[in-house]
């Protein structure tokens, strides 16, 4: 590049700018709709204003043909897959479904203070390659007369940290669009792909990944579809918003504290974080921070989708069918165990309820949802155990063992951080959440780094011992757990996620399952957060917000923790 | 304990000798032979002098009845369990029969500059308390009409870093006599005996468990019962020297640099070192360096046999029967898979070649085990592929990057040794070995912990990637490499463990499996060391020494290791 033309390198602003243009000019002009048409459509003025699910928003688009709503609505992927293998429905008429869909879902516009802003869950769109793509395949088909791979044809979105050949993978970072395109790929693109997927879309995440606010300077905020006033969570968060809105029927997140489960139980959708290594994790794009990549808590890619079947159809093909050490190397290489039928007649669970954490108060619906969820699991047979509190494997001591981690090295200051990144911090980022505001971090400050780093491992092996004996101690196949505090909540107020970050630090997988909704007739009570960082609970706001439970296994029990999600599933939601 | 007593504590060399004492008093008065039968037991003055298993010294000496000699020389482990299930031997004459045998291989005598040295196989000795474990056992069956567990009945030894409750686990470590004797025991010791087992011994390792010479302060030095004039290996070398003398039928090792594996090559036995995790590891004892416990290279605890067999029947019984994770947090709960029969006629293998290493010469009778290996399995119609030498998966590039890994936080000098432990240091600790020689370290001495902790994961990562793309590209079954650039060498000459370490690096499993053996006919030629601290090869001395080879699978694939090990044994051994 040389002196001149960095003197003339152009600002953070002006390269994320042109970025955001030229996204948007990836939506053919036909799908693109006028400011008014997309204010009315998200209700604005009304009183369901930011309600786009509730308002049936894409119904009402009439950008979407019947077959494209029933394509995008009454289908699950596991619905999709066989369809397209009968050649019932073509590659390429799902394909167009879904991205006119997501094209749909990025457009809709805010409400309050954020109506100048679109919902924003995409990243990088490429509707026209995906579109070819899905041509092939159908021409595949037919000329073969099979499929390219269990995947075949069915469009699948990834978070945008996933490098897709061509793409940027800026993950919101402004400084890697001034990089050259991405010329390879990350492992689980190609083993999808190779399966048969299409992928059509990338989705949005919070600048540095590590806040529940899917906010960054070159995409914007993903708002919530069930309500454009509250967070779609994070760092996953526009998968989230775009499964909610079914605008993919099948979309893939990362986890290091919560970045499927939070934007899940957000949303209103499922959302798996298996355990680490099960699933090809190689390849994506990451921010400079941490600077260097300690071993500790390792992060899990896995699946988000609107049914437990399609997290199971993914967990089954990319584990199993996707032998996934041929792709990547830091995956385990144990296929996908076949349990017994998920019949709930067959089979009666012990389910032990996590204690509220004394540290970590839950809203109101939250704990309804939970109390609930309980009596039903115990009315259908199954035992339910109310686990004690336990200072050794409370979810606070979880939460403080998990950002000791995130934080082995320092915390970065804002300064720090603006400093590297060029560009100014999103508010979620800049404002912290400070997990040792109540209790001092387990590590002394003084310590070596090679102490610090022993030392959190040793702690980690006690925590993950004291959950251990409570598995044994009262039997249990299962722990159910809120998936946070609370529900959505208002814009860059999520706080500490210490209620998925605990399962991250024992690196158990963990499902969220969809249950209810914050209810202000059922919950008419405000709560204030318990203490700094805490989410208030405001029922007027977070009225009919989804709420989620989390079921919970030890590690490698991945398939029981699915087979145990199907049953409670059935319990809770009849699916 | 106050100062007084702290003004009277005794010296290392007391508190040493004092325990060497009592555990002489622990093998019963009967089964104690004068100096000088040990000597003509033992060959000395003979031209077989040291060779122990050659002069048939079990037999000779007189103290087994001829069945107690078919007990321990005719039966595998696999063999004496249906047995003592079904009442035809008891586990009092089974116990009996090992202890016996076990006690005559701890007193036999060395030659040469050792010869005033007892072989020294054992640590703790619990003889009787082990007999009276048999007694219950025995009444258990006869009351019940059924066994414990899958090993009922069976004796079964293990290293001294395993901790049994009452007896101490000093791993040579003379300041671990000063303690209370544990009250807690290890997780796999609880285990084993849930299962049924009878432990009745420990035995001998190196001062620290870092040198392949079975060496310390308080048992002296195991002696390697092929010839006593060359080492048993280690750490694990009293396992490896007891197996060989069959007093006991299966036991129990660690590995972190191949502390299995050398043992077991060393002394002509069959030994696995599974993926880190599967087996319990939980609650051993260890040396006070390193400092902390980083995590990297994870060490694993396997079997050690005389049979292919025996080594599997205890993956199969601790990692299915055994639901290891009920004891041990750290193991990974998945069950043992149980593949086809291993029958050679259903399974021709793709075996590959690990190419000689050009900075680590192998010895003559190594490099004619391994070309032989290779001649015999393509005659048996398997493939064999000898992989092109490539510098980013070499094995000297593992040694190097194993040995960075065990000097993360630096290497201590002897005199910071000598000043923790408060006792000399043993000649193979001293001379030390410098992996570093040849190539320089691949972590830079002045980068901070934290990135040379990071950076070396991101080593492996790429190390691993590399024999990754080479079992892809070639469609590797296994890799067959030797287990070391020599058989058993004179003691404290060892040098670099890299053809066994390379594969803790990559957590990848492997098993020895011992084939045909050193001879002076078939390699005349002697070798001088290839570098500093590699060993020579010296045929008169080295003659008949054990040959071996070593079979490695890819990470969790334990299951296809054994099984490809089970046909490559019938290839090579008739087994």
């Amino acid at each position: 590049m040389g002196e001149i033309s960095q003197g003339q390198r152009p600002s953070w602003e002006v390269v994320a700018k042109e970025h955001a243009a030229e996204q948007l000019n990836n939506i053919p002009a036909a799908w693109r709709l006028p400011k008014d048409t997309l204010g009315w459509l998200s209700g604005v003025g009304t009183a369901d204003e930011g309600r786009l699910i509730r308002l049936q928003a894409a119904r009402q688009s009439g950008l979407l043909s019947d077959r494209e709503l029933d394509i995008t609505e009454k289908h699950t992927a596991r619905d999709l897959l066989p369809k397209l293998a009968a050649r019932q429905l073509t590659s390429v008429e799902v394909t167009v479904a879904f991205c006119k869909r997501a094209a749909l879902a990025q457009q809709l516009v805010g409400t309050g203070s954020f109506i100048s802003l679109c919902t924003s869950c995409l990243t990088e769109i490429f509707f026209d390659e995906a579109i070819e793509r899905a041509k092939e395949a159908d021409r595949y088909l037919e000329e073969n007369g099979k499929v390219r791979g269990p995947l075949h044809g069915l469009p699948i979105s990834m978070k945008d940290s996933f490098v897709v050949k061509g793409r940027h993978a800026t993950v919101g970072y402004v400084e890697y669009l001034r990089q050259p395109l991405p010329e390879g790929e990350s492992t689980l693109v190609k083993l999808l792909q190779d399966a048969g997927a299409i992928l059509y879309c990338k989705t949005n995440v919070p600048q540095t990944m590590m806040t529940a606010d899917s906010e960054n300077n070159i995409f914007g905020r993903t708002l919530n579809p069930h309500n454009t006033q509250l967070n779609a969570g994070g760092s996953t968060g526009g998968e989230g918003a775009l499964l909610a809105f079914r605008g993919s029927p099948l979309g893939v997140g990362t986890d290091i504290a919560g970045s499927i489960r939070i934007p899940a139980a957000c949303c209103g959708i499922y959302g798996f974080k298996p355990t680490a290594d099960r699933v090809p994790f190689g390849g994506q794009n990451a921010c400079p921070f941490p600077r260097n990549r300690l071993p500790g808590i390792v992060p899990a890619a896995g699946p988000m989708a609107n049914t437990l079947a399609d997290l199971r159809l993914f967990m089954d093909v990319v584990v199993s069918e996707g032998r996934p050490w041929t792709y990547d190397g830091t995956t385990i290489d144990i296929p996908w165990r076949k349990l017994a039928s998920p019949n709930p007649n067959n089979h009666k669970l012990v389910v032990g309820i996590a204690p509220e954490d004394e540290e970590f108060r839950l809203h109101p619906p939250v704990k309804r949802t939970i109390e609930d969820a309980a009596r039903k699991l115990e009315a259908a047979g199954h035992t339910v155990v109310r686990l004690p509190t336990d200072p050794s494997r409370s979810i606070a001591l979880g939460g403080r063992l998990a950002f000791a981690f995130y934080g082995l090295e320092g915390h970065p200051s804002n300064a720090e951080m603006e400093a590297e990144f060029g560009e100014p911090l999103v508010k979620s980022l800049a404002v912290g959440v400070h997990p040792f505001a109540r209790n001092p971090p387990p590590l002394a400050p003084h310590w070596s780094e090679a102490k610090k780093v022993a030392e959190w491992h040793r702690l980690r092996g006690e925590y993950c011992d004291s959950w251990r004996r409570a598995w044994l101690e009262h039997r249990l196949d299962v722990v159910l757990a809120p998936g946070a505090i609370s529900t959505a909540v208002p814009h860059d107020a999520f706080g500490v996620p210490v209620y998925t970050a605990a399962w991250n630090v024992t690196n158990y997988p963990a499902c969220i399952i969809p249950y209810g909704s914050s209810s202000k007739a059922l919950d008419p009570s405000p709560m204030k957060g318990h203490a700094a960082f805490d989410a208030d609970y405001n029922p007027e706001l977070q009225d009919d917000a989804p709420c989620a439970i989390q079921v919970i296994t030890p590690t490698f029990k991945d398939e029981e923790c699915l087979h145990a999600a199907f049953i409670i599933d059935e319990v809770l939601n009849g699916a």
